[in-house]
């Protein structure tokens, strides 16, 4: 008893120091009820190893625009930035890598709560806000045919695949190959494995059952995020989206490891013979 | 006592005769409890009148299609192409302005649905599929500068605004000005009305409050939505995404008829003097 | 060092002992890293005081039938009825009244998993599946003025307020007076308690301003739901819908808890006088 009590005491302590560290602010006083899930998060899921602390914060990122809880997102980007942790340009593609993979209208307000913070932070430090960077040139074709085939090509690459959608369907020809791997994802400013924590996240409050099997799968296979690290993924991501969906991200995960794991062994005794 | 059973009696014969009507199947049997609602979703709500059974499917499939109840998006992409409401430029259509609205993950399983039930309802008539429709060429221009300039004139014009988006912002100008407005709001295919109708449903249920507020306006201010279609579409919209957001969505309105009916009294007595 | 070592063993331990408990079934067996997760949850967060675990359910039930994550939805549906801590009656009144707050399409799933499992437990138990009850005669009026007048008090008393909407428009008229306060909250079955349970739950997750406050405001001021329960109530949602969601409604709560007491500390003083 002494030691449970002893244990969630410096919990407790664990919690609010780790919570200063994420947040890079103390955390509000008051001993209310979920305090008890507040500490769990930043004393047991933040501290972990194998994912940065970087690396949580595309997941956190993700899951907090998704949830409207709009207090902890300003938190949330004003922490990632104020660390030093993400760039303002890897925030702004997280935005809109964020918008297509959960939605125009929520990450219109997460666009905004960027802007907001990112002016708040140099009010703070007394600099001047940098003017962002241009848009143009931008680094795909502009020939409708060649940026289908190269929507194509990128649309293989990413979900490891050996084939892509049919073009002639608007959702699949327009969207997909056009704009979300003809030109979203070949975006420079944001890493490949950032794309995939944002990307993992986002199928998984999503809750499709394909995209999340397709997206945990081409993670893993592309050696972006390694088992381990897909692991504490799912940990933080069912910290901010809530256990089922977290449970159902993780089975997933269970099943792509073994398919992934399987294609590898086939793969390596095929150079071999 | 006999009143009730003749009257209730009656609207639940009145709400499984317009299931049949609307769906296309017969309702399912048995008396479960949410049969109280399914009557009163079918007898009170589809067969009012304002906005017509066809308007009331862009609103239904968009709720549905978030909803990740994957039986009934199969039935309502059903029975809107197989009623003839819709055609299947229109279904694929809304796909695409779903995935934008919505997230493509949700859009990626309600396109496999249209392909599966565009199939079945062929099976069934003892029918080829026809080809679809070829991708290109795009009505939109190719150079991005092009695009640019273009995208920022649509999105003035569907949001009703004086004033669009910075460009140097990458959720913006890479994605708002150049793919959503410069393109998708664009493509031939679905009506401006549909158009609103699928965007405000959307809107409603990811819950960012300034998109909400801004399409809304948009849609009442442009004309393409009366205020009486407006009203009906929140009802709808209420039945399908749950009271809270229905409540929410319905506010939004009152307030933006307030603010539209002001323009339009300002914008007349400019005219007039 | 050692103490937070055996404590989290012992939490492990704790937690898989609660979750055969709560679930009626073992926990499944594998170390993934969200078993940190899964053991807080059950070792922490189920076996707390004040909120019964029956009163739990519904909570969870709510945000589990909310989440898409079906097989956990399965688990929780047959652990509520094979626990005996829900009949099937009350069981059948929460896919409704979740049908009115989160919306038809999930309640829909949510409605076929609870037969499915009801048939289940029968099945194992080597029992018939008793006849379900006959949904006729309502308990509710059935002419139109009479239910529009006995939902409009109906609105008054569930909200706890001294006004309610205009009936003429469709969304409050039709949909709020008509449906869900002249007929849904007053269906008998289900106690006011677990009504206030499931509500507070949906709002939360459907995230829409005003309702979260209404229903929070109307639970405690009601003394339907007290501080304390409310308290463990925003646990209990926060670890199955995740953190910033649990975070936004312990807010919410912390506000509407000062009001209540101010008002109640207003009326008392009128009293006196």
């Amino acid at each position: 008893m002494q030691t449970t009590d002893t244990a969630t005491g410096s919990r407790s302590e664990r919690g609010r120091q780790a919570f200063t560290e994420v947040m890079t602010f103390d955390p509000p006083p008051g001993p209310a009820a979920p305090d008890s899930l507040l500490d769990y998060v930043f004393a047991e899921v933040w501290t972990r190893p194998v994912l940065s602390r970087r690396d949580r914060r595309f997941v956190t990122l993700a899951c907090v625009a998704d949830s409207d809880a709009e207090q902890l997102l300003i938190d949330h980007v004003y922490a990632a930035l104020n660390s030093g942790d993400l760039s303002i340009v890897e925030m702004r593609e997280t935005v809109l890598h964020f918008a297509v993979y959960a939605g125009w209208p929520k990450a219109s307000r997460f666009n905004i709560v960027v802007d907001q913070q990112w002016d708040r932070i140099h009010r703070e430090r007394g600099l001047p806000v940098p003017a962002p960077e241009p848009l143009l040139p931008l680094v795909t074709p502009s020939d409708p045919e060649e940026r289908l085939v190269r929507g194509t090509q990128s649309f293989k690459d990413v979900n490891c695949m050996p084939f892509a959608p049919d073009r002639n369907n608007p959702y699949q020809g327009a969207g997909i190959l056009n704009f979300v791997f003809g030109e979203m994802w070949l975006r420079p400013g944001l890493s490949m494995k950032a794309r995939r924590l944002i990307t993992v996240a986002c199928v998984g409050f999503q809750d499709a059952p394909l995209p999340i099997l397709s997206h945990v799968y081409a993670a893993l296979k592309s050696r972006d995020v390694s088992f381990e690290e897909m692991d504490e993924l799912a940990l933080q991501f069912g910290a901010y989206c809530g256990l089922p969906k977290g449970t159902y991200l993780s089975q997933v995960i269970r099943e792509q490891k073994g398919r992934v794991v399987h294609e590898w062994r086939v793969e390596a005794e095929q150079e071999q013979s």
